[in-house]
């Protein structure tokens, strides 16, 4: 499905400030850039780098003086999410077997704090014996019990403060599925995209679980089509994939963020808990 | 200099379980392991694996029934640390110049919420212009504000608890050491291993900031020198390096660690405030 | 009812040291003294004082050097709970009716943070019509949800680290209970006491609601009747009404507690979710 | 010293509510009220009640359908603010001779969990002799280390939250004072006010610490002379004494507070470390 895709971003710099951004398009075989710009008004140069395991694309740029800019990015995207079916008794990959790459993401991490849940988790969702099934049931869970509220939490917030307060926007709502994914021995990672059909418009954040060797999409705001996304980047939490992190002073004015179908016929495709089937982004 | 390091641990397993250890020394350019083995008994098979990025050395291993076991590991490692003399003027790195698989350890993690610390480490080292003297401070401050106290403190505290409370092991002084140079934007990762002169004997953890484009090591405890420490790991807290991960239920009935020197003569090395001479283990 | 309790606690004076003791069973119209005692050996001076609102009865005593001392209370005590019978329809007493004295009862204390549980309280038992089976649904949940676990939790822990980690004592499951009831502005007060027929015998530790105009109690760990029960203490939470709060350094080396029927009648009474009869001791 | 006081609050009210207020200007031997008013409109009946001890002048009122109103207090206030020369060695009162009454005030609340700060507090300032020097540097040391920040708190920001956040307002400094008093067990209260010459006008918070017998005022802000302050209520944390409490759903549109001297030659008073004279205000 080809989707065009673009955020602006606005900032008034006070002071020399170094910014790194975490906005473009990830290239994966089942995500396909057809075209993609980044502008900076006016012009400042920018360095693209990868995280530590090549995935994830960044860009850093250095501001020297007090001065305001505005960088544009926009793409062309064609992914080609696969939808996978689960039998009705897929189970965790066991610990033993899994990849040494994805075992950090069993581990707790800053707005994940997974050892603090493992009783919650346990007890609420230990019993469920497919492994989709849990997982599902843990987005339900988090849709009917933590209000979606604008506003309501910040940049520390974590999972733990959103088992209790129960309000958070996407971000916290990603958190708390992983967190509780990892209490159960399932990995979980943060996910950040595009989203079409999103309402209001906005960077989207989600997570994926790990099943049956697929990293499976699970959206507990159920706020747009999973099959709409567009994958930015994947980390432990927030901390490894914030959309902007800004070392020096500076206040972001503005941010405007879309996402479009180019095909007449978008079918919106959400999770149905009678079939098993989930939906892989890589 | 040549080490005799080993480790002997002993579970109880209750229920079929899952174990990952991290207890082998590091291979490193600046550690050779001359020797080594590690023996379980009753004989269980374990697979070695690495990390993500390709540095710490896990073993893991299935356990289908309940039963007794002992891990037993020893090592003959030779290390030959570094010392790097630092000018009166050596900045940290700027963020803008960071290599990509450095900047994940200027973010928060787990146990170093550094994003929590940013006003009260910037009031309390921001002024002190030299990077290495700043986390020389940090590491006094620590040793001098926090009580090594053990049992204050279990597997879920972290630097958020510790800036508080004010007790813990060598685990919470190494967090709350990261927690507050990330705080600073110095990268800071954490460190376990085996130390020699550590008394009483065990694993030691400790804290590495990146100055000057290398790692270097710093102690907050203060119990032991640092030209004996052997690295078995770095992460960026005790999530991704902790000495055993369980998954099932077992209990840990004993655990026993040292180090020896191999050499006759060994100059313990401590870090002297008048000059600016960092050790590096890599 | 005629019950004989006692309690016998030992401690290591390691400095001098202060002590505030609140063992002795409370005078109320429904709790007559027949009999109490209260010794230390060696002999040391206590002084008898009340709270502010001349409810709890503390005695204090200062030791002046290092020594051990054994404080032992009995007392025989004719108790008189009276049982209540509410209606379907009983509801809340609405704030602006309240008297002065109950009011910062509905407000959040240092173990009860009715403030940080309100959404989580709303959307759990806000729908419940009656009064009586809304805090009978909080004391239901927190049984079936928090785990007993002696050694889980400390004297820090408060009913916000409950709702999470889902594990404690007697003490835990009472802050849960007031915390949850407060945040639906349903006034609710710590109990302290002896209980006959609690196993292991221990001080105990529940909570009062105030239903149509009265306390009511409730137990939310179920390990005791509730018709055995003889009040020490009501206060805001544990903050107030503590067994024992010392200043200096010192060790409690042995408690002892227990509680008897000198009836030989005893017919233990607890609550019927079918029928709305609730029990107060004042 | 004769000042006229005054607030003006607007709500308006989306459902039936209920409020309690806590805005009367207390009536102490040391503050005579001289004549007072308080208008709501439109018209609404109120009923004032006292807390528990007899203290704090609250109103209550029951709002019954949806509306916007206004609530205007005024009062001219005459006071006498002590001054009380302690000595060099002035010590706190033994807890063993504390009023009953002052007991309570060791205790950690809501907002001031003094238990968890005994370290902190013991290291920070356990060594200094005296205890209104001792309070004195607590004083100091919150206005060093804290940021005075509108907005950077809410309504459940903690002691335990500021003291690691370092930043915050009136109500956050008062509540750091009262616990690191508390863990240094001299008994400290919550005091709301009226402030003559604050910046911008608002209610203002400060805390008494309980010195040789006698409540004396501290101010970790430093914004107000402390002679000018007008007492509306005690506590042992914001808890006690919030200006307003609501019940329902409701939205505060608009505050304004004010303080004027009717005395042309005001002279204000603030501490001077070199002297050991503090202010009372009972």
């Amino acid at each position: 499905m080809k989707l065009k895709v673009y955020s602006n971003i606005e900032y008034q710099v006070h002071q020399p400030s170094t910014f790194i951004f975490n906005i473009h398009a990830l290239r994966t075989s089942s995500q396909i850039i057809l075209e993609e710009s980044l502008e900076i008004d006016p012009y400042l140069r920018v360095e693209e780098f990868s995280s530590a395991n090549g995935a994830n694309r960044f860009v850093r740029l250095k501001v020297e003086e007090k001065m305001n800019f505005k960088l544009s990015y926009k793409a062309t995207v064609d992914t080609f999410p696969r939808l996978i079916q689960f039998g009705q008794d897929v189970e965790a990959v066991p610990v033993v077997k899994l990849d040494g790459e994805v075992i950090p993401l069993l581990f707790p991490s800053r707005y994940c704090q997974s050892d603090k849940l493992q009783r919650l988790a346990q007890h609420t969702f230990g019993q469920i014996p497919n492994v989709f099934a849990q997982v599902m049931a843990i987005t339900d869970w988090i849709y009917e019990n933590v209000v979606y509220l604008s506003g309501a939490t910040n940049s520390q917030t974590s999972a733990h403060d959103t088992i209790t307060e129960r309000a958070g926007v996407c971000r916290d709502f990603a958190h708390l599925g992983i967190a509780l994914c990892r209490a159960l021995s399932i990995p979980a990672r943060y996910f950040t995209g595009y989203s079409f059909k999103l309402n209001p418009p906005d960077f989207h954040a989600c997570f994926e679980a790990y099943i049956g060797g697929n990293w499976i999409i699970f959206d507990p705001t159920k706020l747009a089509p999973l099959n709409g996304l567009v994958k930015i980047a994947n980390g432990r939490d927030a901390a490894d994939a914030a959309v902007a992190t800004t070392f020096g002073n500076v206040t972001c004015s503005s941010i405007e963020v879309g996402a479009e179908s180019l095909e007449p016929n978008f079918e919106p495709f959400w999770y149905d808990k009678s079939v098993f089937t989930g939906l892989c982004i890589e």
